[in-house]
């Protein structure tokens, strides 16, 4: 089995308006010092198999189908192997 | 001045409906050996400021105040020096 990390973020052309939301929010209360905010996604789940070329291509196609909109976003993934 | 990168998870007692709902995806696509789907945030962004004492303390408040639902999310982040 595998632990598998991602995380998803918006390509750099792309408006994040949940982030720019958070930034407006960080002035507002006085964060002074914050800038450039920008929100992404954390993913976890397990894969079950040993064979790490299996592991890796059913994460790729997990990623590229499910959990991120390759048009606007890009994700990087980490496997850690696992009792 | 500091970039910040923040990690956002669920509490692990707490429901996670839009990891549910990507799991119940994965199974339907067919990827059979995916478990455990847990989706939360991956924030980043910068403080303008040098002093790490100041930066972490801000980047808490930061965190605890606006990025963050304390009840059921737990936030880890690091900071790393930049020019």
């Amino acid at each position: 089995m595998f632990k598998v990390t991602v995380i998803v973020k918006r390509k750099p052309a792309i408006l994040d308006p949940q982030g720019k939301a958070a930034q407006q929010g960080a002035k507002l209360l006085g964060f002074e010092n914050v800038r450039n905010t920008r929100i992404g996604k954390f993913i976890e789940f397990d894969i079950l198999t040993d064979d790490k070329t299996q592991a890796e291509k059913e994460v790729e196609a997990y990623c590229e189908k499910l959990l991120t909109n390759p048009l606007i976003e890009d994700f990087e993934y980490k496997l850690t192997q696992a009792q």
